[in-house]
C-alpha cells in the first residue's frame, strides 16, 4: 500500500471483500498446479498409515520402542505419577525429577558429560544455535540440514554460508574467509533425507583447525549408529570433545517426543541461563519423559537392536540398488515427483507404506521413496517388503 | 580472526586451550555477578515445587485439568491405542485420528472453522507467523508480547514495528506508515506476564481499517476467558472474521502439552502446506492429543471453571492490591529483583508457591510476582496464601 492510497474503511466486510487473506486461495491454487499440495491422512488406533498396509517403512520408529510394553508402561506410570503437564517452563515449576534422570541417562548413553532436554529435536536446534552463534559470528551449515537446523541459523542472525553437501573443503574455506568473531560448523550425523553419514572426523579436523564448533544433529543418529546406538559422535570418539556439541530428538529411535542438546555442563548451564526456546516453553511432558527414559533402558539391555536395524537397511538398499546407508534411512532416488508417488503407491498397494520425498523437501530432479528400516522387521515381512519392491518396479536385477 | 591471524594448529586441545566455549564461562561468571543465573529446581514425584509446598500458584494448570482423572484416562488409554510417538511428521506418518478429533473440537470451542495442532505453543507461533509474512511484508507486535511471538517475527524476516504495550493508536500509526505488501497485527489476548487484556476489538477495528490481518494468541486465554473458557477472541464476537486468527497452547489452562493454530479452513490448509514448524516437526503424541482432547471435554462438562478461576484471580488480586486481572494471572509488581526474589522466598516458607519474574524476561525495575489463580484452590488453601502473602509482606491494607 502506497502513501497515496486510502486506506479501507473499517466496519464489516462485505462478502465481495475477502480481506486480508485473500491471497491464501491463488497460493493454494498455484500449489495445486505445480502438484504441491499435502494431505494430511490421519492413522486409524493401532494401525500403520492405513488398514492396508501392513509393514510400516514410512515413520521413524526404527526400534520398534515406541509401542514396546516397557515404554508404555513407563508413560502410564509417569501421567499416572505426575499428571498430563508439566504445568510450566523448565525454570518455574516444568522439572520433574523425570526429567533430570533422563538428561543424565541420555549424557551417559551418548558419551557426554550433560544433555538438557528441550520439548522438541526442532526447539532443541533452535535454542542452542541461538544460545551460541550471534551477529559477528559465522554458521557454517551443510546444504542438506534438517528445516530446523536452518531455521536456527537464520534466528541466529549470524552470517550463515551453505556449504555443498558433504565437501569438507567447503567448510574450511568458509572457516578460512575469516571475519567472524566465534564459528560453527553444523551438520546431521546422518542426513535426514539421504540417508548417508557426514564425515564427522574430518568436519571435526577442519572446525579444530580454525577454533570453531561443530555442532552435530543427531536426530538419525541416537539409537542407531555406533556399538548400542550410542550415536556417531560417541562411536567417532569425539563426544568428550571441548569443542563438539550434540543435538537429538526423542521422537525416532526412542519412539517418542521431545529433543535435548548435549555437551559439557558449561554449556548446559549456559543454555538454561539463555537459550530462548528452553526458558520461554513449556516443559516436555512427564509421559513423554518417562516413555524416553524406559526406550533408553530398552537400548541398554538390547544394544543389538542398533546393529539389527542397520542390517535391515542395508539390506533394504541392496534390494533397491539404493547407495549403503549410514543408519536406518535408504533413500530410492527416482527422479520426477510423478514417478516417485506412483511407486509409493504401488508399495502401499503391496500392503507396504513408504515415505515420498518431493521438491521443496528435496532437490528437483531427485523426488524419491524414503524406506526407512526397522529392527522388528521379520522374515514374513521382509519377504512381503520384496513383492512390494518388485511390484513397483524398484527391484533391482541383482545379477 | 582477520585474513592475516594464522589459524590455530588442528590437533588435540592442550588442558590450557579451553577452545571455542572457553567465552561460556566469562559470560556464566557476568551473569552471576548480575544475579541473573537461573536454577533448575525439580520437583519430586506428584508434588507442587518442593515438599514444603502446599498451595501451588507457580504453575499455568490453572484448572487443575492435568490431574484430573478423566484427562490421565484419556492419556493412558492414548499411550496404550497408539504407543509413545506420533512416529512421524504430521505428513507422513504422524497424523492419527485423535489429532483430527482434537482439531475439530478445538476449533468448535474456540468459535473457529478450523485448527492445526503443533508440538508446542511455540511452534504453533512460529509456523503460523513464517507462514503468513516475508520479506515486503509488515507485522506489527506489542512491546510484551512472549518470545515465541518475537522469534516468530524475526523469523518471517517481514519488517517488524514493536509497539508500545496496549497502545492501539501506535498500532495505526505503524499500519499508516504504508510501505507493506501484507500487514499483521500481533497481540496476545491476556498478557502472559503483566495478566492484563489487549483491547481485541480495538484492535480488529485498526486492522481491519488497514486491511491487516489479526493475529491473537489465546495461550492465556483459552479455558480461562469467556464463557466455558472460549478464549478472548470467542468472546468478543470475533472468531469468525476472516480476517482473524488465533493461536493458542495445550500447555496452560488444558494441563497438558502441544499448540493449535485456528483460522479458516484454507488457512488450515496453507499450513499443513508451507508452515516450516509443522512440516519438518514430529506429530504431537497420542498422549498429549488425549489428553488435551479429554481436557477440552472436561471444560464442556464444567463451564463455570473458567468463571472460578477468574473470580480466585480477583481475590488474590484484591489481598495483594494488584490490578484487576483479565484471566487468571495476577502480577504483583516489587521494583527490585531482591525484593521480589525475598517476598516469594516468605510465600515458600509459608507453603505457597508463586512465580518471579525478573529482568530480562521483565524491564527493569518491574522484578514481581506472578500469582497464577487456580479453579479448585479451596477455602483453606486461600486462607493459607493469606498468610503467606502476610508474611511476605504484600498484603494490602485495604481500608
Ligand atoms: C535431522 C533432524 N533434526 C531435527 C528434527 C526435528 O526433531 P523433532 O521432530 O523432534 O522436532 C528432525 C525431524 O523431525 C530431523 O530429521
Ligand atoms: C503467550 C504465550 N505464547 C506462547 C507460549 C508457548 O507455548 P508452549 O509452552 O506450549 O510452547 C507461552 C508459554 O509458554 C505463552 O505464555
Amino acid at each position: 500500500m502506497t502513501l497515496d492510497e486510502a486506506p479501507a474503511q473499517a466496519g464489516p466486510l462485505a462478502p465481495s471483500q475477502a480481506g486480508p487473506l485473500a491471497w491464501l486461495a491463488d497460493h493454494a491454487e498455484a500449489r495445486r498446479a505445480a502438484g504441491l499440495r499435502r494431505e494430511l491422512r490421519p492413522r486409524t488406533a493401532g494401525r500403520p498409515a492405513s488398514d492396508a498396509v501392513r509393514v510400516d517403512l514410512a515413520g521413524n520408529d526404527y526400534l520398534g520402542l515406541g509401542r514396546h510394553p516397557a515404554v508404555v508402561a513407563a508413560a502410564v506410570r509417569a501421567v499416572r505419577d505426575w499428571g498430563a503437564g508439566s504445568t510450566g517452563s523448565r525454570l518455574v515449576t516444568g522439572s520433574t525429577t523425570l526429567h533430570t534422570d533422563l538428561e543424565q541417562a541420555l549424557a551417559a548413553h551418548m558419551g557426554f558429560a550433560a544433555a538438557l532436554v528441550f520439548s522438541s529435536g526442532y526447539t532443541a536446534n533452535l535454542g542452542v544455535l541461538t544460545a551460541l552463534a550471534g551477529p559477528g559470528d559465522l554458521i557454517v551449515s551443510d546444504a542438506l540440514n534438517h528445516a530446523s537446523i536452518v531455521d536456527a541459523c537464520r534466528l541466529s542472525r549470524a552470517q550463515v554460508v551453505i556449504t555443498p553437501h558433504g565437501e569438507t573443503a567447503a567448510v574450511a574455506a568458509a572457516l578460512g574467509a575469516g571475519g567472524w568473531r566465534r564459528a560453527i560448523v553444523v551438520t546431521e550425523s546422518v542426513f535426514s533425507a539421504d540417508g548417508d553419514a557426514a564425515d564427522l572426523l574430518a568436519l571435526h579436523d577442519t572446525a579444530r583447525a580454525h577454533g570453531a564448533l561443530l555442532v552435530v544433529d543427531e536426530a538419525h543418529g541416537l539409537g542407531v549408529v555406533g556399538p548400542g546406538g550410542g550415536g556417531a559422535v560417541h562411536a567417532a570418539g569425539l563426544a568428550a570433545e571441548p569443542d563438539v556439541v550434540a543435538t537429538a530428538t526423542l521422537s525416532k529411535a526412542l519412539g517418542g517426543l521431545g529433543g535435548a542438546v548435549l555437551g559439557s555442563t558449561a554449556l548446559r548451564d549456559h543454555l538454561v541461563d539463555t537459550a530462548r526456546s528452553f526458558i520461554f516453553d513449556t516443559g516436555l511432558a512427564p509421559a513423554n519423559v518417562g516413555a524416553a527414559l524406559a526406550a533408553l533402558d530398552q537400548l541398554r539391555a538390547q544394544p543389538e537392536l542398533a546393529e539389527t536395524v542397520r542390517a535391515h537397511a542395508r539390506h533394504l538398499a541392496e534390494l533397491t540398488g539404493a547407495p549403503t546407508p549410514a543408519g536406518a534411512v535408504v533413500s530410492v532416488i527416482l527422479g520426477e515427483p510423478e514417478t516417485a508417488l506412483a511407486a509409493a503407491a504401488a508399495c502401499r498397494a503391496s500392503g507396504v507404506a513408504v515415505g515420498c520425498f518431493r521438491p521443496p523437501t528435496v532437490p528437483a530432479g531427485t523426488s524419491r521413496l524414503r524406506v526407512a528400516a526397522r529392527a522388528d522387521l521379520t522374515a514374513t515381512d521382509l519377504a512381503q517388503v520384496r513383492e512390494a519392491f518388485a511390484a513397483a518396479g524398484i527391484l533391482a536385477r541383482v545379477p
